[in-house]
Formats: structure tokens, C-alpha cells, sequence
């Protein structure tokens, strides 16, 4: 351990980062800014209740169309005591999963651009939901979460000051850390099937 | 379908949603306020690069304690485009996920009390994300979608007016929307492991 740390740092592929073709997407990117323009998509089925499919299959970015490897299906319920079937995770549950899996990315990427190798990275995430809002029965309660909280425990070789700043900086950098911090202007728009 | 228009709403399971139920566990939330708080989490353990893998299992709520009927194991990757082995959707897509069977899910309750049957439900979401601001090459943009739009089709026993009323309504008690239009404060904390 202290031998890679007294190592210079190289870009080089680590914690399953290829961290040479990561750097030289950023350049790209840096030199035709038009190439940043992602657009993320997804289709959503209801099937029962409050049971509904959502897939996943397809993106625009960098220029392009982009299929994923394989299509996603991934099911959202409300469990039984909610008088849901318990189909899938509840929507709420969804949006910790985006939170914390978009943190850990990023750790993955930034450790590994800064030459430090990664053993673990574990967090547990938690938010609390007063659903007076949702029932209806409190106009002083809002809806959603009242706050979020992530606690990770991470192994890598470096100081635990250097993880920190590690965990830090991908924060800074989160999509769902941005989003779910600053909100985003939503649009609903409405159709009728008349067949 | 005129038929079941002019017959008085009443409330009887429909549509998947035993309202009944929904109706008395609303009551009985209303009679004991402290029954509303809820807490949802997840754990998540980082596979390699930008692949973890998260785990949703149980939540506490309504005074106790519950396991989901079985564990949720959800992946997320970022994809080739991106320098990820795309293992499982976006961080992002997840997000979408979240939302767009938040608001299904609503409109699923919401139609069943009203006493709407429901024939489909269908919902395309898409945002919009500049990644400069991921990828630290702009300080002007925003890490997180820019904006987020869903477009519903529906079809139901209902006038379309009634439809877009429970879209609304929908909306208006959404936990996802709540969370994602309005943001929720995020708190991060980071342990070293040292074994």
C-alpha cells in the first residue's frame, strides 16, 4: 500500500476504469461541446393498481442514438401496507437507488483518475416520507422526502482525508445529487386514447 | 361505458386497487398522525468502474417494521458512450424510473376512487442533460437534467377531462414529483473502513 502511494499517479486503466479512454472522452467532449448533449428516456406501462413497468432501452448522446446492451424492464409497486401488491420497489425507493448508485460511479471514476485504488465502497441510504402529504390529509406536509441521508464506508489506498475529497468531489459532480438537491422543472402533458 | 358513467362512484375494488382498504387505512392514518411517518432506504456496493449494485429489502412505516415480499436487487452502469460496461440503467434512468411510476401509480388509486376504470395507462419520459457540468468542463452547467417531460396516453370510462383531473390530482400528491421539482436536502457521510 504505501508503495503505490509513494507511486506518481498514471493514467492508467483501474478499479475497472478505463481511465485512458475516460480522459480522452472528456477531451473530445471539450472540443466539440455539442457532443454533451445527452437526452435519457424511459416508457412506463401500467399493469395493475399501483403496479406499472418501466423499460429502459435507448438514449441520445454524443452525437447519436445509443441502445443499451440490453433492455431494462424494471417493475415499481406500492407494498401491502401501502394496499399495493408489492410488485417492485416503490417509486420513492427508486429514487434512492439513483442517488446512491450515481455517487458510487462517480467514486469509481474520480478514485481512479486520481491513481487510487478502490477495495470497497458500500453506502446505505435512507429518507423519511411523512405521508400525510400523499394521503391528503395535511397541506403543511410535503409529499416527498423531508430529507436524505448516505452514509458510506469506503477501503482504498490512500488517506482517509484523500477518500473523503474523493467522495467530495463526485458529490459535486452527481447528476442525481444535482437533481435531487435542486429540483428540475417537470412538464406533464396529457392524451386520450379514444380507440 | 355510459352504462357504468351514470352509476353512482361507489367504493368498490376496481382497476386492481381494493379501495375499500385504501379508504380505511387513509382513516385510520388520519386517526393516528404518527402512523404516516415512513423511512425508505437501500444499500449499495460498488461492483467495479461504474457498476454497483443496490439492495432495497425493507422500510419502516405505519409504526413498524416490513419486508418487502422479496429483495430487490437493482444495477446501475453507466454505458459504453460513457467509459461503463453498462451494466444495468443510468443513475439518471433510474430517476425517470422513479417518477414516471409515481405518478402511474396515482393515477392507478386516484381513478379507483373516483370510481374511473382504467383501460391503459402509458407514459414516454425523457430529460435533458448537458454533461459538461459531470464532466467538469463548465462551472455554467448544471450537473442534472435541465428539464424532464412525460407525456401520458390514457384510456378510460371517463370524459378526457376527467383523465387529465386525475393526472392532476396525480401530480399534486406525487412523493417523486414532489422530490424532484422541489429537491430534498441530501446529507453525506463517509467512514474509512481500516480492517
Amino acid at each position: 500500500m504505501t508503495q503505490t502511494m509513494t507511486e506518481p499517479r498514471k493514467r492508467e486503466p483501474m478499479n475497472g476504469v478505463d481511465v485512458p479512454t475516460l480522459f480522452t472522452t472528456i477531451d473530445a467532449v471539450a472540443g466539440q461541446r455539442e457532443l454533451a448533449k445527452f437526452r435519457f428516456r424511459a416508457t412506463n406501462k401500467w399493469q395493475s393498481g399501483t403496479h406499472s413497468r418501466s423499460t429502459v432501452e435507448s438514449f441520445y448522446g454524443a452525437g447519436g442514438e445509443h441502445q443499451h446492451k440490453r433492455t431494462f424492464e424494471l417493475d415499481a409497486d406500492h407494498p401491502q401496507v401501502l394496499v399495493g401488491a408489492d410488485n417492485g420497489p416503490l417509486p420513492v425507493e427508486y429514487v434512492l437507488v439513483g442517488l446512491a448508485s450515481c455517487l458510487t460511479s462517480g467514486i469509481g471514476n474520480i478514485a481512479s483518475a486520481r491513481g487510487v485504488k478502490l477495495y470497497e465502497v458500500e453506502s446505505r441510504i435512507e429518507g423519511d416520507i411523512d405521508i400525510q402529504g400523499i394521503l391528503g390529509l395535511s397541506d403543511e406536509v410535503r409529499n416527498g422526502y423531508q430529507g436524505i441521508r448516505v452514509d458510506f464506508t469506503i477501503k482504498g489506498d490512500a488517506p482517509e482525508e484523500t477518500l473523503r475529497e474523493i467522495v467530495e468531489q463526485s458529490r459535486s459532480r452527481s447528476a442525481v445529487f444535482d437533481i435531487v438537491s435542486n429540483g428540475v422543472p417537470v412538464e406533464i402533458t396529457v392524451n386520450q386514447n379514444d380507440d
